[in-house]
């Protein structure tokens, strides 16, 4: 550690390219030019297109960003071929900023089973194609892949050629993610303290995740000198992914002190950027996922919402607002305790004694044995003996389908109006019924992401509908569940349109128990 | 490293307990039986089934499995305090090798601002509490919860006096997941050094994974000297989770000669438990999970899959059955090359010539650009320039639904009969669908799991369904894509229907191009 500014540690994207050709993360040209706008705003210091030689398609996004995108450094992925670095280098001529990179196996196996050349070949073939290389771009990154199989000196012979022959990035790629952290930073330590040449060059890391140690891998690495990272979005790639991008940078916020190195990442930006990316390929993060799945920073049990409510710090060592969620969420649920009801009760306007929190406590208790969550609605019924629930409710619904020629029509019970029927259109059986209830309710929720998942198993198994809107400037999600998927469809639309009313009119319900 | 055994690590298993108080992942005492059984069968040494004092739920549940389960040591949590620890040791009664848990924070955040208790009162009430569980249960088990930010010599203090009393495995719990590989190693190998009766007792981590570390950091905690790791399937957990047990033994499986350490875990039961839980919770792991997420042994482009081809060590230390998936996908798509198109061919019988190859690649690249993946029946389509589609395809179809009572009327076509109309009732529009398809194609699958997402955005958005489904003893998954999630549910399930019907009959196609 030392007292000047700490380190910069240069972030390479990849979520173009090695997270793209990961199995079912294809992307169109135009949904690669979405994503690298954003990965631009997040302020990422080196975007990866694509690999202009295995297809029209990546050629094509390659060029569209580069003539959009003109602060960014924009990289091309090439084998250690002639004909691959000079399609590279084509694509390359519109960017502003352009690197090239290019990349050889140094392993025994796969100099044997895949490329089968010698070791004095793998080291020709890297002097001389990283030179061409050189010769057509300035800002050459040479990868050894599966370099942490790699003979050691082996490994540091290619690099000194690579050095040599006008590399100006080495990346060494944990290609498998076999590898440890003490091991990777003894390896980065060993490359840059014997490799001629080391000190003027970047060093990488490039870590996969089949062991569960990309992040902490490519944090070790950077303790043993490593200033570049390449990772991906959500830790999408080959096989089980690469080292997530919001794990990585928000380890070394948190531990800026450990590390002494930092990244010019916008964190706040970090939760919408995955979110995009979920959308455009249709790959939602786990709930449990680091960061910027649904439940990291939602605190369920009684004793970590007690915590939370007396000091932030006693359960979370980031802020949420910090990576772009809201605010942290306190569940209520079977977990949850006394205080963090209390507590939910004072934020819905109600103000209760000992023992009105006592009997009110016991039924929060009991109605957790039959639902998994409670939402400040059931609160509110609570408080008011189930008297004034005060939201639309679904009495009945038809829907007819026909294959993307639907309708639907839909009748709720409404405790201000008696009841409503509206029927609509739609593109589909969830199309027309969104369309009916909006019709019926007069909101409008703009969709941004749906899901039906099955939970449960055998006769006990329902479908869960999760949806996630926009309304005005607000997101909204809502769940649903119901044997039926279009209705469980119906009540997650319900559940956030009536959150969406109750916020537009002064509260009617009275504040005393 | 010694040349005797390995060590044996515990694996404490707590999906159950910290698992399923995070959001969502709540289970009945019932699911917890079916959830404690899987656990016994994969190898686990230790159960933690709840936390009796905090719900009647996680007492009924923690009795059941005690009644069930002679074999595997059963542990309930407590705080500490003589009532937790008295509910705990009356659950624990019915049980064959009963472990008590008990817990107190020891960092200064926790010790101010959640107990409001100072040193003295955090180790006097660890002596007395460890003593009274002690006097109750034999294996006592005491936990220094957010130990990784106590000072290290209060920590040493409180945990001698947590051995003196009684404990017989110490706990040190990164509750924030919070820590770094390093500093973990450090921790543990100090305390097991500096602290008196260390030797007579195991050392155990618990790690979370708050910024992606918790499995490098328990790993880091064997190389320390812990010999009990604290985990949980899938990773499920509190905010981002608790170390995921599938990672963890698979990364000691994978580098047994560096961590000289073993478990006792069948692997082979890891994917199959992974996807029990995530069934019973709803609570599906994303794609790019480790170990068990769908693409953790997929490969799609081009380079990795001539490398698997030619040596399947090139891209994966781990086999896939060894971990109990089927066997290593080659999935085919913009990014998979020649060599696996060809490998693919003969697979399905196909023996091509050099151009007869070369005109097949430029066709399946061109049809790349409108689909993600090329399955098997795009290739015979492909070889028989689109005559001879062989399977049911779907006409029309209408579903009406009144809201769990739902019917469905299909039409398909079908080269060897014209064409076929059935309707079918049901529970919703799905399960009255899928009985309309099963009627008109006389395949009986049982449904495993579904989902339906969207993906895209905008205006190009739609719907991708995917189906698990048992048909006799096998398992397929489908997938099926439109603006209609209904449609895309039927499609997907015709996909595997096709699939099935053309397992039972002779191969109908010609062998040549």
């Amino acid at each position: 550690m030392n007292a000047a500014a700490p380190d910069h540690v240069r972030i390479f994207d990849t979520t173009l390219r090695d997270g793209e050709q990961s199995p079912g993360c294809s992307m169109s040209p135009q949904q690669k030019v979405v994503m690298a706008r954003a990965l631009a705003e997040l302020g990422v210091d080196i975007i990866e297109t694509g690999f202009p030689a295995s297809s029209q398609s990546d050629r094509e996004a390659a060029a569209l960003i580069a003539r959009e995108l003109r602060e960014t450094t924009l990289c091309v992925l090439s084998r250690c071929l002639p004909g691959d670095i000079e399609a590279s280098a084509r694509v390359l001529q519109a960017a502003a900023k352009p690197r090239l990179h290019v990349f050889l196996s140094t392993s025994p196996l796969h100099r044997e089973h895949k490329l089968r050349m010698s070791r004095e070949q793998v080291l020709e073939a890297t002097a001389r194609n990283v030179a061409h290389a050189r010769s057509l771009v300035d800002d050459v990154e040479f990868s050894t892949e599966d370099g942490t199989r790699t003979e050691k000196d082996f490994l540091a012979e290619v690099i000194s050629a690579a050095i040599a022959h006008g590399a100006t990035t080495i990346n060494v790629p944990d290609t498998l993610g076999y590898t440890t952290p003490s091991e990777m930073r003894a390896l980065f330590q060993r490359l840059i303290a014997e490799v001629p040449g080391a000190k003027d060059v970047v060093f990488s890391a490039h870590c996969h995740n089949d062991l569960g140690m990309a992040v902490a891998n490519s944090l070790a690495a950077i303790e043993g000198g490593a200033r570049q990272v390449e990772c991906t979005i959500n830790g999408i790639g080959e096989r089980a992914g690469n080292c997530a991008m919001e794990e990585l940078v928000m380890a070394l916020k948190v531990r800026g002190a450990y590390f002494d190195a930092d990244t010019r990442i916008d964190t706040r930006r970090l939760v919408p950027t995955s979110q995009l990316l979920s959308r455009l390929v249709g790959m939602p993060v786990q709930r449990n996922k680091a960061v910027v799945g649904a439940n990291a920073f939602a605190h369920e049990s009684g004793i970590h919402q007690h915590g939370m409510l007396r000091h932030r710090g006693t359960y979370e060592i980031m802020n949420p607002e910090d990576v772009g969620w809201p605010a942290s969420q306190m569940v209520l649920g079977r977990h949850s305790g006394r205080a963090a009801v209390a507590h939910r009760m004072q934020a819905l306007g109600y103000v209760l004694e000992d023992d009105a929190l006592d009997r009110v406590f016991a039924e929060f208790k009991a109605l957790c044995e039959q639902q998994r969550v409670v939402e400040d609605d059931d609160l509110k019924r609570l408080m008011q003996g189930d008297a004034g629930d005060d939201g639309y409710r679904l009495a009945s619904m038809t829907v007819s389908d026909r294959g993307q020629r639907a309708v639907a029509q839909v009748e709720l019970s409404d405790p201000r109006s008696g009841h409503v029927i509206e029927s609509a259109l739609g593109d589909g059986p969830v199309d027309a019924l969104f369309a009916a209830l909006s019709a019926a309710t007069g909101v409008e929720l703009k969709l941004e992401s749906y899901q039906v998942h099955s939970v449960g198993i055998g006769n006990d198994a329902r479908g869960e509908a999760n949806l996630s809107v926009r309304h005005e400037d607000g997101e909204y999600q809502g769940t649903g569940t119901s044997k039926d998927i279009i209705e469980a469809s119906a009540l997650a639309w319900l559940d956030i349109a009536n959150r969406v009313l109750r916020t537009r009119q002064p509260q009617r319900i009275s504040a005393s128990a």
